[in-house]
């Protein structure tokens, strides 16, 4: 390899480094820091923090990236592909000020303070202004970014890169009127059924030995990763053989800490699969966050609601939890299948989930482009909501308040969410083209699909772009075909 | 405060976030980290540890600390001491070139296998020309660091401030045939009434109970500290409000998981007592080896092995652990108390455990004067063991080859381990001149002790040299008077 090509590489696994390093102490601080010690930690974080953004933006890095670019003979598709995705990321950190960054940081620092006591007591007026400021930060980055389309368009590539916001638009108009009447018919049949799971407790140490027996059984590689316990479950990658899930316990459903390692799961299978030896690089790095989100979906929702999973995995139910003996396999699927229309996203389900993405991403567009004043959120919030669920939440602090996102300036954001939906469907479907994954899935082993997927999605890294990407592994760039099949037939 | 002050402090409280958030990394290496991923835990640390080297002899740091010393009025003691520690660390740190400190790391590295494989196969000779070169090598950083003595002045030196080898060997050898007679009559005790423990399991659940209990009441604060799961129990700090424990669990015996809390938590009151609004500075941090074992020894054999202790916390211990509700409080006294004469220091109790720090003390400073060579390491130690014990150990493994100290180039250590044994007791005993610490130790409340302990030795950081903070605690430079009337007084 040439010198120059490694001088960056270098640095960029340096930078993984610092990055992972910070990683640790983030997880650490999610799952076992003591109540007094979170100011120190704070200040750990910032320095390191400091030395990754000080690393990224130096003339040393841009100066070898130059040389690595200008002597790239250009034979290597992966080294190629490398450099053009360390460019984008340099460019885009770069192309912001210093002085922007730091008031893009007070002013979320701020909003998102003003978020949570401004939600705590449903006033939306006080939170108004800060998001003002935000949406004005937001396309003040968007102009230095520069977009084709529409300023949206910079802030999408963030997560969600070579995706036009006029790509996602078309594709969530196409799914809303199939979504809403899927929702609305499965919200019909779940009220008729009234599921409900056998009561508690399911004792926390048996859930932990059910998950992990799930996790392992799924392919998740227990030498090179763990699972803890927070409110809030997520997945988080310190190094290239280090993945931790978190999720939470309630004793009166052992479903939730399962679903919860699930989805990590998903998200930690792909950080598993990615090229180790790549570490660092954007070649052994996870693509966007709607490829990581198809992964995660796939493997709780496609998988693990799926009628075959629990055919093999029920019994094993029983025997950790007695109450289910007399429990039909029929009644659980049917309490997991259950569907309601909540105001919450976070506590909607699979048949509703995306409802709450359309209405958010209409939303955060029309603000973007000028269409909608801050002001006239919670109408348009109530308006959409209602047109889409049926009814209007009681107040701002179960509507437009609810997701911190806006308040930590996270616009963009939202729709990965249901690109991951789609991502997932499509994958789920086109891995089956292959008869050992089909029969596998017909007979809950699912080492053919991880590895299916490891070799359609992992192994690559972040070399492509998105819809390249799903080209490649399905045939199609994404569309909503298999997402709606899929809950067709799960709710219909 | 002067600038000049504030700007070398600042740089003090950033070199402490580095080695704090390094010690996070530590930590979680020992706790949680999965099993595949030690090799990118060591390419993180080395990061932080070249930061924290590159930081801490930095010419910008000599800068500072030049001109600190330079404006410093003299005004503020504490101001003046913080300075004076700063330099000695710093003289400390740079008067060894950084060829030397590479050269050093390789031979300890290279010494660390080779010596646990030696152990192992209980073969000194492939040891040797890794202890030889060890030693060249400690010769070579003594004459650079500087002694007025001999050359174990200067490894002494960088654990225990301050302290002459001729006066820790003046303190040993007043004690040594006091403590060969305390430990035969304790071992001979002890085999007349052969004490076991009921037999088990003493469920790990039920012992993290009680040791949580014990801890919570001799003022370890949780909501600044915890405790994990290791096999070799430490205390490590993370942060100013943040010292994690861990000990090791045997089904069989509840009070070996508890020694390893009451010994950590010793160290960690010592660390939770700093004063935290100097964190990073020479004032917040602790001072020497010698006075931090003090604090653990004193908590783990004067409190934890006391019989008024026991009065207080048997009668809990027999409801979690029923199997003990027949056991009488004086034969479980007898067990806490046995004595028994083992090659392996590590399993030895505090009646015999000084004979394995004289012995190695004295093998150790005649290495480095010259007076033994390498070769006659095991006759030595053989000899010497046979003098104290009676008896010699079977082969090298249970002999000198059973400490990885000197593998880790850790000369000049060992000794510090019964400097805090002595200081124990001598601070143990001047607290009871306090009459709220005599009786609350009567009764088992310890919280005046606690005071006494924050007030005598926690709030004075690393101001003092060890000498002195035992003076100004205690009325006197550290004696053996003490500590072998406490010995006297349990075993004899």
């Amino acid at each position: 390899m040439q010198t120059q090509i490694m001088s960056i590489f270098e640095k960029a696994r340096e930078l993984a480094i610092i990055q992972s390093s910070a990683g640790v102490l983030g997880w650490d601080q999610e799952t076992y820091l003591p109540a007094a010690a979170h100011e120190h930690r704070a200040n750990q974080l910032a320095w390191l923090s400091s030395r990754a953004h000080e690393l990224a933006t130096s003339d040393a890095w841009r100066h070898d990236l130059e040389s690595a670019e200008a002597s790239d003979p250009g034979n290597d598709p992966k080294h190629t592909a490398n450099l053009r995705e360390l460019r984008r990321e340099f460019d885009r950190s770069t192309k912001l000020s210093v002085e922007l960054i730091a008031r893009d940081s007070v002013a979320s620092s701020l909003a998102k303070h003003a978020w949570a006591s401004a939600r705590e007591r449903s006033d939306f007026s006080s939170f108004a202004p800060h998001l003002q400021t935000l949406l004005e930060l937001a396309r003040e980055k968007a102009d230095l970014w520069g977009y084709t389309g529409e300023p949206y368009d910079a802030l999408l590539e963030g997560f969600e890169r070579g995706t036009s916001t006029a790509a996602v638009a078309s594709l969530f108009d196409a799914m809303r009127p199939a979504a809403r009447t899927i929702a609305a018919r499965a919200v019909e049949r779940s009220a008729s059924l009234a599921p409900i799971l056998p009561p508690g407790p399911y004792p926390v140490a048996a859930q932990q030995d059910f998950n992990a027996r799930v996790a392992e059984s799924i392919g998740f590689d227990f030498q090179a990763g763990r699972i803890d316990t927070t409110n809030h479950p997520f997945c988080t990658t310190l190094g290239p053989h280090d993945v931790r899930l978190t999720t939470r316990y309630m004793e009166s459903d052992f479903t939730s800490s399962l679903f919860g390692v699930l989805h990590e799961a998903g998200h930690g299978l792909y950080e598993q699969g990615l090229p180790g030896a790549d570490y660092g690089l954007p070649s052994g790095s996870p693509l966007s966050l709607g490829i990581h989100e198809s992964q995660s979906r796939l493997w709780e929702n496609h998988v693990g609601r799926s009628r075959a999973f629990w055919e093999k995995w029920y019994p094993v139910a029983q025997e950790c939890f007695p109450q289910l003996a007399s429990f039909p396999l029929g009644s659980f699927l049917n309490f997991l299948w259950r569907a309601e229309f909540s105001p919450i996203r976070v506590e909607a389900d699979e048949a509703t989930y995306d409802l709450h993405i359309l209405l958010r991403f209409n939303i955060e567009r029309r603000m973007l482009n000028g269409d909608l004043k801050v002001a006239d959120v919670p109408g348009a919030w109530n308006d959409g909501f209602r047109e889409l669920f049926g009814f209007a939440p009681e107040d701002d602090r179960h509507g437009c308040l609810q997701d911190i996102h806006w308040g930590m300036g996270g616009l963009g954001y939202f729709p990965t969410y249901t690109l991951g939906n789609i991502n997932a469907a499509q994958l789920f479907a086109a891995a089956q083209n292959d008869p050992a994954v089909a029969s596998g899935i017909q007979s809950a082993s699912y080492l053919p699909l991880l590895d299916w997927l490891r070799k359609s999605i992992h192994a690559h890294g972040g070399t492509l772009d998105p819809a390249d990407l799903m080209r490649q592994a399905t045939g199609s760039p994404p569309t909503t075909t298999a997402y709606l099949a899929h809950l067709e037939s799960r709710y219909l």
